[in-house]
């Protein structure tokens, strides 16, 4: 069944690329089909294209279909195209002609466009709680561990002290910022496009503002011919906003890999969750750290694979945008699996707290003898010039503390601070009130 | 001259590879290392680094440096390595030690990273400014031209009844979002990197909220690791907000350049505006669109382009990260012409109003067909099925009003809503409050 | 079961996050995996490492679990890791220890190695012939339609006369390029890597060229450290090649999107080949050509996805190189659809032949007036004013007759040429030479 | 001036916007575009469009101009908008009439993409050229240090024993696989589109064969049309082509930077090959290497960075395709520099040659225990238990000798048969036959 049937068999080849991978990804989907449908009926009625019985009849029959969909028990049938022709074609099997008329003033251009917002609304509050957990875990891990010194890198190259305090610190504070940049393509999803149509509107008096309200959508995109305009557009502005998480998440990825690695022996874990090899009895591999950085790598990759279809394509909407689906929507748990994964692993990490007995990190303390000199009054480029010096002719040693006492150094993380950076970010997102319009559509309020 | 010179000549070979286009590029930082410096002074002495007087005297030849700058006058001499080894070098030929005091308590690494913000800070007011100049033409031109109907498309197929005043109307609103998602980069890039040091602290006492405050920003980056961190973060993070904005300018260029085409016949422009070809002599070329579209298109791999080269590299500062400013550096004066360019065809652009005469338009009409029978009652797919046997039949025929009246529609466009979008997100930038950091530190408020 | 099982209990979210979607891809490495053991052991037992009996039991039962693949019996068990563990899980099972002999001299990573090797050629001679009959289709409608005209473009500009026989025959030449870079790519992997084990050998004294020749390869991958860099840099190489097909599909894919547009009207489809809306009973949607089209176009991007996975991984093996295979192996089965698809069109595709008729495509002809003043002796650019102030004053008429008889135009395609250029390339793929390999390793011969 | 002067005036900005970077990167086209000019003279005289005394004059005329450019004494005046203009420009100047004459039957546009195929020619050769240095220089060290061991790594982790022969090696034979690669793309650059005209070809009886001879060519791109869709096709299979070099280097470049690093050890370099920090005076930074990975990444985008640009485009010329010169044309010089300083580097690198003395690297030697067990009789799996249970209780020690004999292992590197593969490669570029070409067109033969 299609809802643009026209009486004319299509080919079977045809039909089968055209319906490509949508019957499976729409199931995702169906929750949010349902939930527009409500918001759209009520708002029929409100105009008159639908009688207040009518309403009543559909709408109990929504929230059974939304109840089925819970429960499990919903499927896109053989011989349907998609989540939408089920929802419509189960309406009528119990309604007849009354489900079919909530087609009206809407088109599956709209349609789509709805249903994928509020998934992703759902889908950014899944890893909104994902990331908020790994921020927690990386605080925690950072205050417990502040005093545990580490080599600072430059180059790769030995540099300066640093600790496993500043390295789960730095995590936690790119997480607040990652989380900054999603708040934002947020805002930009939570408005409303029902009643865009095909992306030039309706000559029926919508009211979009009542769907915007039941929703609870921010604002509306107002333009009929940009809200069509999104359907790639948000898409695009989401996986940027993701790919932030992706690069800080494939970053830390990279570090515990080569933190791992004998020759650097910063970290390590227990057999059960490493890997090992199919003919070197020894081996104890970081695979979960390097699928998660190969993820996270490939996800980065996002925007660029949807400008890829969307480029050059010229307003109106195309088939093309069908194909983003593909790779978009399991972009969530991807990177969900991601944080997940590296929770774990940072739960269960063994840290070596006295690397720096190593002979080979003694240079990490060039700078605080110059420093030293420098406080004494040398000025910084002859003090410079004298320890290196020292190091040339391989005399240097240093023997005082640490004294790294500035706003976010060895011995003042600021990690209060960088908290309250997260909370104000997560006070902008609007979860509940999202949750409470849902309830109200779904008559569970 | 070099600040790290040991004394050791470098191959020359491995000097001009290293350089690269670094003292171009430098330039355009001259100014914001300058005020760096200054705010980094001011905090120095107020630990008791500098003293008093010397303080007066780097201020007075760090805002004549500024000056200098401004007027064009300065200048990375041939054998100085960067803008930072530069002004070290002028203020120790006029102060001498004094002026070698500076890098006390900074390393090249936050130099830079805050250099960079400052010049980011400053290109993104530009872009802002470039931007609202273009959203005010097309709300404009969407107002001006509101009553003029061309046809609707999907799937290139002539659709549905649209208008100029939808179709300029949909770029503004885009636009606003656009500025929306480049507000929270500006957010993530208003935080202060100085006192990171090499991306480990220091052992000074540095008061990093002092040179926050001198400098205007936000925020601090707080964490040392993430500080230095922000190197390619930030460039991902503003190079993917930009994306957005050439995503939107280039669909514009892709629509201009097919309804200029003689097989759309939408829009004109005067001989002036176009380019002819060397042996056709009746072309008349939309060059600037098309380029227009192309730096759009290209301006969106540059997240994957600084991806490539920061992914997989380990926390701490790599060399890497210098060749990131040659794509980031230019891409906002690429994207500000991109602006301009738009703006100043849409200015003298002509419109073919009266579109819907042609024949071959008015399919355009079988929704409104299909709507007025609906609102007499038929249901939907039922009304959907008769039109589509008069259009097979080829008796189709419309001659009613188009009654297009929700909101954002053909008749009700709400653009007033669409620039208070705008003005809310333009609000949230400060750019005023930076302007007046930097005239105190120039002592000329 | 793992290859590598120490005996601890992994942790389960960790065995399932790395598992990922090995498990279902490897199921189409199943017979290459076969293949390969089956050389494997003929190059044990001539090197002392498998008795001749023990050689003859394995390839008996190897074969037969081969069989068992081609029927759609094979199946990669719950608890079993990947393919490589299933195969010898079936051996162990039926021999006992003989089975767990065939490992020696063999890592899980050359096994792999090997296995995409063989998927991949056997991947790519799908590919060329695909490629091929859609070429074959192409150069027919060339040859049929030679003498239909149709305005050919330049900057969307109506530019000079083309023809249907061109259009056709330039994707069909793009298509023999694009194949002739196929085939390169097919000799990179057309190199054995079994024998390289982890990546760096194998005390055994292994025959490498033996197996060499024994699967049909052209050539080894000599050095054990590249054989084992070539996980991730031969699927660059192949997936850069395969883009040059999606690149010439996707463009013709647009070109036919637009031709059929009603604002060119140049060629259309029977309704089996259309899709309709669900609001607008007059819709004939190219669906196929616009999934074709962002099929191609998200193929491109391949390469790149790739890379930001592979970029900056040191030498030697990473887990990383195993989510390529998700990318990697679709992209086969997705190329060869948009071939098939395309055909499935341009075969039933309809054309408009009178098009020139249309006076907006009267100016086609300036070139032609100018160039028969230019061989009446007037030089080029004086005759390019001449025209060129005709059309300015709307006086533009040309009558002559078309005579574009030079290489490759209008009046002499050189479809026989652009033929002979395939089948050079055709022939220096041997898929007869690994057809008889494997047909000899399966005792089929 | 510009070659399709229609008499009216530009406005400025449009002017100098659509120019772009035209005008500069034009002077590298800009002796490909005399000889280009030279076979067109000669094949026009052949067809009576030009008479034997012009075309004297004008071969010679653009000898002289030719010599100009090799003297550096070429350059684009002010107000020329490009390379093909300044040069009709000097033989008007000169020789009046008749140098208006040779623009008969060319277009711009197969100009422009001839210019770029022999741009394109040339600079493979170079690339070719570096690529074969720095391979001779690989086999060179990979032969010298055949004896040196190393650890071999997977997954970070200590695996199994390699040497520096083998990592040298292993470089080498990538580098003879990518010019195999390269050498693809260079026959579909070795195609002659002069004669396309704008892509439709000429009603001139041009003889298109003529000036594919006198070029040098291997072969036509014959039709027309498939001739200007070269125009972006041939830059994305040439740039590919590349990546697969830069995805090389940039491995190796990560490698030398990790192996330089004081938690490896395994490379130095003298203070000249290194930079320091401007704050620690012990460091001694890869600088280089570092640089060339970034490069090298940052190369491999390109291929999506010019599909950004083409990706929907429909077939014909648009400006667009201008755009990518500026990726296009510097990617050689930044790859070749790439390739001259890693030769560099590694001419002077210092190596480790005692690295295995480090107790850490003890369990490399597992597999060589295991299969010294198997040779006993011992199953694999068996063996390998019985070694892991070694490892686990500490007591594991390896004491024999490496025994890696068979084809590209340790012991029998291979790297006359890796030689003999690149020679394969080498032999089928006939740079030679363009050379001649080039002198003859030159008269200099």
């Amino acid at each position: 069944m299609k809802l643009w049937d026209k009486g004319t068999k299509m080919n079977q080849n045809v039909e089968n690329f055209t319906v490509g991978k949508d019957r499976e990804l729409d199931l995702q989907l169906a929750p949010f089909d349902v939930l527009g449908s409500l918001a759209h009926c009520k708002m029929l009625a409100s105009i008159g294209l639908l009688e207040s019985e009518e309403l009543a009849l559909v709408e109990k029959e929504l929230q059974k279909i939304f109840t089925g969909i819970e429960k499990g028990d919903f499927e896109i049938e053989e011989g349907i195209e998609d989540v939408h022709s089920q929802v419509e074609y189960l309406l009528t099997q119990t309604l007849g002609d009354v489900g079919k008329k909530i087609h009206s003033g809407r088109s599956r251009n709209d349609q789509v466009l709805l249903d994928l917002k509020l998934f992703t609304r759902h889908q950014i509050e899944q890893v909104v709680n994902e990331a908020k957990a790994l921020f927690d875990l990386l605080i925690e891990n950072s205050e417990k561990y502040k005093g545990a010194l580490i080599p600072g890198y430059t180059h790769l190259q030995v540099a300066m002290p640093s600790s496993f305090g500043l390295w789960f610190g730095a995590y936690a504070e790119a997480l607040a910022d990652d989380l900054s940049l999603l708040q934002a393509a947020f805002k930009m999803v939570d408005q409303n496009p029902l009643g865009s149509g095909a992306g030039y509107g309706s000559s029926f008096p919508l009211n979009r503002q009542m769907t915007t309200d039941l929703l609870g959508f921010e604002n509306l995109n107002y333009n009929v011919v940009y809200a069509q305009m999104g359907r790639g557009k948000m898409e695009f502005a989401v996986v940027s906003a993701l790919s932030n998480i992706a690069y800080t998440i494939g970053k830390l990825a990279m570090d515990a890999c080569l933190y791992n690695s004998q020759n650097f022996g910063f970290i390590s874990f227990a057999d059960e969750f490493t890997t090992g090899s199919s003919i070197m009895p020894h081996k104890k591999n970081p695979d979960v750290f390097e699928l998660v950085r190969a993820r996270a790598n490939s996800l980065q990759v996002l925007p660029t694979q949807i400008q890829s279809v969307s480029s050059n394509l010229p307003s109106g909407y195309h088939r093309d945008y069908q194909l983003i689906k593909e790779f978009f929507m399991p972009a969530f748990d991807q990177l969900i699996s991601c944080l997940e994964m590296t929770k774990t692993m940072l739960s269960n990490v063994k840290l070596n707290e006295s690397l720096l007995d190593d002979e080979r990190y003694q240079y990490l303390f060039t700078v605080e003898m110059v420093n030293e000199l420098v406080l004494k009054g040398v000025p910084f480029r002859d003090a410079y010039k004298e320890v290196g010096a020292l190091v040339e002719s391989g005399k240097f040693k240093f023997e005082g503390d640490l004294k790294h006492q500035h706003e976010g150094s060895i011995g003042n993380l600021c990690n209060a601070q960088i908290k309250s950076k997260l909370e104000k970010t997560l006070e902008a997102f609007n979860f509940e009130k999202i949750d409470q319009a849902y309830q109200n559509l779904l008559g569970r309020s």
